[in-house]
């Protein structure tokens, strides 16, 4: 399809057709079209195949992969793909759909294992549809009554019918920052880390925050550090269950930090130097996240600047 | 307190110490602090006074506003401003607590109304106050099982004591972009705008999109237009109920625009120099969104950048 994003999970080639999620009748067209296709999730896991060195989304017919999940609430239209319907099937429970309704069809594996073999657009067609279901198990009730909801608009709204209220896809705004000082950048390592790994800061945007603001309240909360300025680099969306990832680059206006020993339990200052050793892999004892986390691009793209 | 922030609703000048708002222990002496004070807040409208030619928070001592709403549901700690605890309460229903127990305390106003007078510092309070009550009001349930939840972390968590799941505040991202193509800048007319009124287009950010993906597709839905390059220019917190807005410049590849008629009726394109006489207010039978909205400063940026 397209050319591979440079940041994982974007890159979803699809024309979203929004304004075709509520025609009731045009989807049923296209979900009985045997041309149309669908994407299948067990638990969070997209359904794939080999393809050469890597794998590709096994894409399953429409109406087969409908008659698997019949269950309207775990259906979704993700899109076109030229005259193509793509919609998105969902599994959950103990027992594998690909040893039964999707036997011989492909096998599902973990998206975050995967991701790195997946074509782009692949990858960014499995984090929309894995966000959306993320959401979905999320909201099966209605959180201003109570009361069950049901799916409408091909699986992009829940409605309430006891209180009609309307329940939109939840995606929660985090920023991620590298803390720079001149030549230096600084990385943490959270209690939950794998030994040795190094990563960019990171929170959830507060209600009443600006996305520096909340860089600026992050970075002293964490570590002590007072921002002087903010550069936006770049977003992702990151299905683990529903976050938007914003990645920024923050000056800071000192080299001196203390971890809060909550959510941080070191941190560490590298250089230029350090930190493309880093990123490559070849830094002793110490490695940072891989190219599918935004922080590999935020401490990439800083290590690789010119001074 | 801060000088004003050029983005209306940004420039909260509390520390947050969010690291406080799980102490029960510390919380419950801040309350009854005579020295702590408390934002109110009746049905999302903000307790204020005069102050010279504008208003200002009429802040009221913590302790006597929570005797005036004393179901925890309805409190949050907002932060400190310097030694000083900071609380919002929520009032709701029709009886306006200015004629009952805050009464001679000040008058409630519309945010909306009363944030261009209200120091910048305040409407930033005010923002943070008003989206998470916003939240929690839309926020009675458990959206997993639809059992009543309980607030928790000071206002800034709900839990679920049938099944434990945790709700944290909501933020939706929402892109606002104003489309470029060399010195014309293009705005649209909603169908429930105010006669004559232009602004930049906007929409959600969905699952699986970065911002520049969700910026480059709402172009497409909403007025036909192809984006070549996106540039981030700022973030605006709104409370209405609870968006992050996303300012966003783009460049698109061409005029031809087409409105959508659903969520577009018009577009119109704009010389930098027209954008400047309609920011100005001096454009007969067009006038832009006012200071409040990112929307005014984002066509104020584009129209007053070099060519």
């Amino acid at each position: 399809m397209l050319a591979p994003s440079p940041i994982p999970f974007t890159g979803n080639p699809l024309d979203r057709a929004s304004e075709r999620r509520g025609d009731r009748e045009w989807l049923a067209e296209r979900w009985a079209d045997p041309a149309s296709l669908a994407v299948a999730l067990w638990n969070g896991q997209p359904l794939v195949e080999s393809a050469g060195e890597g794998v590709q989304i096994a894409y399953v017919q429409a109406d087969l992969a409908r008659a698997a999940a019949p269950d309207e609430e775990r259906q979704a239209l993700l899109g076109m793909w030229k005259d193509t319907a793509v919609f998105a099937v969902d599994f959950d429970g103990a027992v594998d759909p690909a040893a039964g309704p999707l036997q011989g069809l492909g096998r599902f594996e973990d998206l975050r294992t995967v991701a790195g073999q997946l074509p782009g657009p692949d990858a960014g067609v499995c984090a929309t549809a894995k966000g959306l279901f993320e959401w979905a198990r999320r909201t099966r009730h209605c959180s201003v009554c109570g009361h069950a909801v049901v799916a409408a608009d091909a699986g992009w709204k829940r409605l309430c019918p006891a209180c009609d209220a309307e329940h939109f896809p939840r995606t929660d705004p985090v920023v991620i920052m590298l803390a720079a000082h001149g030549e230096q950048c600084l990385l943490g390592r959270q209690p939950r880390f794998p030994k040795g790994m190094w990563s960019a800061l990171a929170g959830f945007v507060e209600p009443g925050e600006s996305i520096e603001e909340a860089c600026a309240r992050e970075l002293k909360e964490e570590a002590g550090l007072i921002a002087t300025e903010v550069r936006y680099h770049a977003t992702q969306p990151w299905p683990y269950p529903a976050s938007l990832m914003i990645g920024l680059i923050a000056e800071v206006s000192g080299t001196e930090a203390t971890p809060d020993q909550t959510e941080l339990e070191a941190v560490r200052w590298f250089t230029r130097a350090e930190a493309r050793t880093l990123i490559a892999g070849e830094l002793p004892g110490a490695w940072a996240p891989p190219p599918l986390a935004i922080a590999h691009h935020l401490i990439k793209a800083w290590a690789e600047a010119e001074a």
